[in-house]
């Protein structure tokens, strides 16, 4: 018997958990927490009216119709997708307090003000990408030829601070096991495999030193690279201890090591909103657009919102069951009636996180042909926070878009307390000073600030262990027949995967509940 | 004054020699040995003949025309390319030995049986891409979700053994730094600095220790993923320090830290011959192909070649000069007159590495679909040595191609003395002891063996120290007006850029030598 026969045994058997569990012990598994709903056909004549057309709102949508839901989606503006969102030559974007912008990069270009990249370890986006057919692209979330750089003038390769880090920190280890320092932790035997793995790893010589050397060069790079003929290359100088540790160099390092951030990651082919679209298509007939929720009631026998539609008519929609995906910084200004108190006390007490996001047209790929640097992410202590080139059309001639800046907290509202221009002009000055060139090659911008965009205020759910603790077990329940989805009901807030997550969820818990009732 | 103005000034008056120091200066120079001929028209009225059709033999011919010499190529195949090859399906390869291979893939799969990565710092490759539109992806080098794996049966994430072997070397520094061992290496503010940079880059916990937690799964992953609702994630545990040194776990870590191997990375889209293919639409109709060079002889006036057509008749073609790029493990049977003794001596002096590659394609992306990995490399003890996942066509629901063993030396030589069958069967019999799907998911395959491709006899130019010292240098000269070129004349050996490299240099030293004749 194959292991697959054995699988689909288990299955019959035991069904998909007990699937799962036994592709856990074969290795198998992911440890994702997403699983398919299988609602069957259970939802003939009942009626679930979905308040956000984001991306948890038509998750939730698209499964509940195909287990023969009535659904409606109720959402405030006029395309879909939430915060799943793309910005393409020609879009107009108004923020709260009126600056009104207008994206005038060249066509093929766009900047994702949103989420911006996609997880492999996101197996509900994977999911659905897969089923719709999204196309994904990689995202070179870690670039050895990005740069950390500091306001100092400091400017170094991720990729040599890397390879030095592990050089001096294998060294001084090295020397403290030679000296005997950590006899007591590291017994006789691993003593000689720790020398063996810190010089390899560590790139050590023979005296277990980290040194200037062809060999380090072999992995750090060249002051001048191997050629041809008789070009043997030249060795580079590592980047002293004391320098890495007096400017903190190492801080962003571990960022590509952080699991969502874990190789490899994508985007969507032609910009985020690929998901948004897809759903879209499949369940914007189920959309009312335009629609502004004004207040929300639920009774015994279902839950009514009232909304003002296109024209400024007050107008209501009734469901069975209700999934409100309005994120909790607008649903705490919205009425409720007849559900508890606690409830409606929970959604005041997550705060919603600030960011600013800046997109810049450049006349030339300058960080390509200049410098080497094909998409991926440059930290600096600069307020602008990083820079991320394009990771498409590489080497391609024509114009790119960066994101110029991305920032959260204080910073990002400093910059968007500032007009559209203004922020732009601190962007590239900002990004003139990583790279002299930006100044000159400055063509036009974008910028969003999340805390200022009328259908979110705010980027995400920003939890503390107090709150997660107090209202988040309120927040994610069922209460009769009103349930919360989106990303702030999830553990993975600010990412698509949350929304998604919280999405079918709450389906499953929505049609759990129709099936007893 | 800008510093773009500035550099152009310079450029006008020390020449592109004055611009690249400068630019080194000011940090935006890549260390790239790579600089654009620059012939001029110098060339009316002489003629270069090239031996062999390969990149080395292409770039010569296409900058060599540019200038307005005369050019021709003889190519032993009927196609250009050489090494840069990619088989489709339905293409035919005969190895030496007479075993004749179909490519069975379906449409649009393929493999590179010759070098299948293309690094952003191989500045002439970049530089060629370029100019010719080949459009590239990018070769996901560094896959945290990929396998290292062990015949012993472990089996474990890069990413967490990544994580893992910096959390374990920075605990024990950081109880080294503690116990004051290091005080003599160590100053006292910088050991401060020191444990703060051991405990953020080394994920230690409070107390210094590296952990199982929540903190450390936010980098290394988790048991049970975070999820929706009431699932914060269950914290997965460390490979232990012990368990990484018995096996060695940590020697395939640093290899995308090889300079080389530097994010970010890439393939050509649709195949690696897409740059020999773009050089053989500009120089094609130079090719003499078919052509099997029997003999060379130099004279005062010019280079002669004699060689069978593709009729088996013995032709000849002559040049003013000569840049001969066919590899050296056929060159050495080729004979030679008018050329010195010495050369033709350095030339039987230099090995061929044997390697052996299989194309794999299986019947669903089971890598993707059961175990999220996406592209990247897979390294293992076993004898098939490595396993690369397609980059590209990510979560699509047809067949998938992989690299399903790719190796060097004896093993090399064991593989390629099998059948083409019965490699291929140990190939899959080896892959699914990673991938227990794999047996039963095979389709086809097709395998090439380097020391028995009937134009090249070895997979690159084996050099050590000695031949290095002793040989090199003659095969790197120019001889009167014979010149090698290809990738083992530089110091890339079995690289493209090596072959674009030396072909470039060598149309340089005839063109200066030309140009005082």
């Amino acid at each position: 018997m194959n292991r697959r026969s054995f699988l689909e045994m288990v299955g019959l058997a035991g069904g998909s958990a007990a699937v799962y569990q036994m592709m856990n012990v074969m290795g198998l598994a992911a440890p994702s927490t997403y699983t398919q709903p299988s609602l069957g056909t259970g939802g003939q004549g009942k009626k679930v009216l979905i308040l956000g057309g984001g991306l948890a709102g038509m998750v939730s949508a698209y499964e509940l119709q195909k287990a023969g839901y009535e659904v409606q989606i109720l959402e405030y503006r006029n395309i879909a997708g939430g915060r799943c969102w793309t910005i393409r030559p020609g879009d107009e974007y108004t923020e709260l307090g009126g600056d009104k912008q207008v994206c005038r990069f060249d066509k093929g270009q766009y900047l994702n003000p949103g989420p911006w990249r996609v997880p492999h370890n996101h197996q509900a986006y994977q999911h659905y990408a897969r089923e719709f057919g999204v196309k994904l692209e990689v995202f070179p979330m870690i670039n050895h030829n990005a740069y950390i750089h500091r306001e100092s003038g400091t400017k170094q390769r991720q990729g040599q601070l890397m390879i030095d880090m592990q050089g001096h920190v294998s060294e001084l280890l090295a020397k403290a096991v030679n000296q005997k320092a950590l006899d007591q932790a590291v017994s006789t035997e691993d003593k000689g495999k720790l020398l063996e793995a810190l010089k390899g790893w560590g790139l050590l010589d023979k005296n277990y030193a980290y040194s200037k050397s062809l060999a380090t060069s072999f992995y750090r790079g060249y002051d001048r690279d191997p050629g041809a003929r008789l070009e043997p290359g030249t060795p580079s100088t590592p980047i002293a201890l004391d320098a890495i540790l007096k400017e903190d160099l190492w801080t962003d390092l571990n960022t590509g090591l952080l699991y969502e951030f874990h190789s490899t990651i994508f985007e969507p082919v032609g910009g985020m909103d690929a998901l948004a679209k897809a759903f879209e298509n499949r369940v914007g007939r189920f959309i009312t657009y335009r629609a502004r929720v004004t207040g929300i009631k639920q009774d015994a026998s279902g839950v009514t919102a009232t909304y003002e539609d296109a024209s400024g008519a007050t107008k209501t929609a009734t469901g069975d069951y209700c999934i409100c995906t309005i994120p909790l910084s607008i649903l705490s200004q919205i009425p409720m009636t007849g559900v508890e108190p606690k409830l409606v006390d929970a959604i005041k007490k997550v705060p919603y996180g600030p960011s600013f996001k800046a997109g810049v047209q450049y006349k030339r790929r300058f960080w390509e042909q200049d410098e080497a640097i094909y998409g991926g992410v440059t930290y600096t202590d600069q307020t602008m926070a990083l820079m991320s080139y394009p990771a498409n059309n590489y080497n391609s001639k024509g114009k790119g878009v960066v994101l110029g800046a991305y920032m959260f907290g204080p910073d990002a509202v400093k910059f968007t307390g500032m007009t559209p221009e203004a922020r732009l002009k601190e962007v590239v000055r900002q990004n003139t000073v990583i790279h002299p060139q930006a100044e000159k090659e400055f063509d036009n911008g974008i910028s969003v600030g999340w805390h200022r965009v009328p259908w979110a205020l705010g980027c995400y759910g920003l939890y503390s262990d107090s709150t997660r603790e107090q209202y988040y077990p309120t927040l994610s329940a069922l209460h009769d027949r009103f349930i919360l989805a989106g990303e702030h009901i999830s553990y993975w807030n600010a990412w698509q995967e949350g929304a998604l997550l919280a999405g079918v969820t709450a389906v499953d818990m929505i049609h759990q509940a129709a099936s007893k009732a």
